[in-house]
């Protein structure tokens, strides 16, 4: 209930900030060239450029956000305030809180007087997700979930007469790094701390830490050690559904059956429905890279313990890392000369790096990157949470000397008076 | 000669812009959240955003202008702007200027004391291209040319392991709309402009006005009988190669062969290697819409009027348009109601609207858009012209409670100060 409450507050307050990115008008990136009429060779028109929404938005919405990533969502705010209509293809798993939530915007866009087709939330499998991709009608794709449904999603929109982009925020196994000096300090405090983040929620989140990457040492056995007493205590959550848990326990077992891998820590014995122990595993850089099984995505509380030698094999492995969503580094002042030789490999590999905390909070802000490299998502430009989504959902136009009164609001003189822009590329 | 100055001077400006645009600092985009460790129920943490270049960069320049679209042209300013080093395919066409300007840009390279894989050309045909964008250390793809070989480049792209943007800008038939009133007021004035515009270097621009919208009536006329006139006059000019003036003698054929289409005007006949005469042609709506191939472009000075009953029509005509990089409008006062219907419509159907202008100017500033909704290019949200084109090579990365010193210099506070950059959204 608690973690519901907490979710809607999030759900809301992620509405009302893209209202208020809406009346801002910065989201426009309102440019003006005035006409330079005596230019030589040529004059130069007047060009003004304003931001128009791309059309009808399809949004597949994530099942383990059934509230925060789903039918009223960070892709239906960012889409909603981008002016682009939604429809949201509803989430299997939850389809009575779906309901809820699409009765409730539906509510609202009536009381707002917006038209009838501005939101639209449609029930159905996988076919209905398909034909809605189809529909030449839709102009953008928002979507939350496996790696396979986001390259389908995407498969299919590449292949229609006009292609369109596709939102597909997709797998990441968020590496953390537990840099030596870190380690020395606090390896107890950090693996509590890692057991926490592991096991909040089953860890079904995109940014769950399901890699740590360490270097050999005393220092990494005290950190093991606080991670299995630790571990040990926690009773499992029930997961989200029964084919998560499925999927989970699948990808548990063939880590636990792992000729390369050892069981450093389990949490307790399930006991009830989709519930599994938490679990923690360990291998060597050699048999990390050997396998690629092994940085498969387990979506849930399990992660992979990746033992280096130095943090020259470590930053080796990471340049043969696939993108990810976050990368986390747990340093001390004196870990700061190895992270300098870290972050500018992290950079081209993730879209958020964090020192000393654990990547599983996503701020709705200004500055939030919630994406990354393929396979992370499939556009590595862009966001699916913070302001910087709506850019997903918008596109230019340039208008060359229209007349005061043909030109959209914005961009006639009034408009431009009142709202942010660039006059000659200088901020006014 | 004159053309050749004129292109060079564009080039050099254009390069020039970027460096402004890389000293101003505001294409960086900076976000700063700072931390509020008060906050309920959760402290949100110090979150910093900037961008970072997505990598190298493989540039597919144009035939049409072998300088400011080519191997320095606007793909390779705005991929070099964003700090991505630049791989050119040089364009057959013209390998010789290539080969001029690339050593150029090589000689530029080491007197900066820029690193020495910066910048380079390759020489080759079709494979050579396709290898380069099947290499996985590409990260993008800059293109211009036809539609057939953006879409192939992109179904390559679209095929690797890591999925690459290509940025193709392709084909468009750029409609011209002439509204009543202008055409009572200068019917002549258009005809003669219009020819202009159709023959200017034998009309080898992207932007070329191919396709004319205007209501029946005795004004259309007195507008055709004006073309015809200017166009009697005009000595065809070369065209770039032997290819393209082949493709322009087949598509005209197409159009003087067909059986709902009709010959209005035509240029001098060709005295030489390479040239054809200009030709303009009309069909109506129904005949339009019936066959897809007259609304296929005919790269050079070819138009296709198309004779609209009313107002209505020739929106309803412009809703079946595909995507176009510009659309203009001839307009008098008296047309304002007329346009204010029809320019909702060119909003989803072009990059550019223009009025009482010809499209083929196309200026380098920061208004402007040279893009538009497929085919016209592979995604609607980019320019490639301008300095919105540097945002193509560019991906966000968020930086979370990083410590100042392990920052990148733009957002450590010292950067900061002094930059542009929004703080809680609020631009400082």
């Amino acid at each position: 209930m608690v973690r519901l409450e907490g979710e809607r507050a999030r759900t809301v307050w992620q509405l009302r900030l893209f209202a208020e990115v809406v009346r801002d008008g910065r989201f426009l990136d309102l440019r003006v060239d005035p006409a330079l009429p005596d230019r030589k060779p040529l004059p130069r028109p007047d060009l003004r450029l304003s931001q128009i929404p791309l059309g009808p938005v399809a949004v597949f919405g994530s099942s383990n956000f059934p509230l925060a990533f789903s039918v009223a969502g960070g892709d239906t705010a960012s889409a909603l305030a981008a002016g682009c209509p939604v429809i949201v293809k509803g989430h299997l798993a939850h389809p009575g809180t779906g309901e809820l939530v699409g009765r409730a915007i539906r509510e609202a866009v009536e009381t707002s007087g917006l038209p009838e087709g501005t939101f639209s939330l449609l029930n159905g499998a996988n076919e209905t997700g398909a034909a809605l991709v189809n529909d030449l009608r839709i102009k953008a794709v928002g979507f939350t979930g496996s790696r396979g449904g986001g390259l389908a999603l995407g498969a299919i929109a590449a292949a229609r007469p006009e292609p369109i982009p596709v939102y597909a925020e997709m797998s990441s196994i968020n590496p953390v790094y537990l840099l030596p000096a870190a380690l020395a300090v606090r390896a107890e405090a950090l693996g509590s701390g890692f057991v926490e983040s592991l096991t909040l929620g089953a860890d079904q989140f995109c940014t769950n830490p399901g890699l740590i990457f360490a270097i050999d040492s005393p220092d990494l056995d005290r950190f093991i050690v606080s991670v299995s007493a630790a571990l040990a205590q926690k009773v499992p959550a029930p997961m989200l559904t029964s084919g998560v848990h499925a999927a989970f326990d699948k990808g548990v077992a063939g880590f636990a059956g792992h000729d390369a891998v050892n069981v450093l820590g389990k949490g307790q014995p399930a006991d009830g429905v989709n519930r599994s122990p938490a679990a923690f595993f360990e291998t060597d850089v050699e048999h990390f890279l050997e396998d690629e099984k092994l940085s498969a995505e387990v979506f849930g509380s399990s992660s992979l313990l990746v033992r280096c030698r130095d943090v020259a094999q470590m930053i080796e492995v990471t340049e043969k890392l696939e993108g990810q969503l976050t990368a986390t580094l747990h340093i001390d002042p004196n870990d700061h000369a190895d992270a300098r030789a870290l972050i500018p490999v992290l950079e081209r590999k993730v879209g958020r790096i964090l020192a000393n905390g654990w990547p599983t909070g996503v701020d709705v802000s200004h500055a939030m990157v919630h994406g990354g490299p393929f396979p992370a998502t499939s556009d590595s430009r862009t966001t699916s949470v913070g302001i910087l989504a709506i850019r997903r959902f918008l596109r230019p136009v340039s208008y060359q000397d229209l007349p005061d009164d043909l030109l959209p609001a914005e961009l006639g003189d009034d408009g431009l008076s009142a709202l942010p822009h660039l006059r000659d590329g200088v901020a006014r």
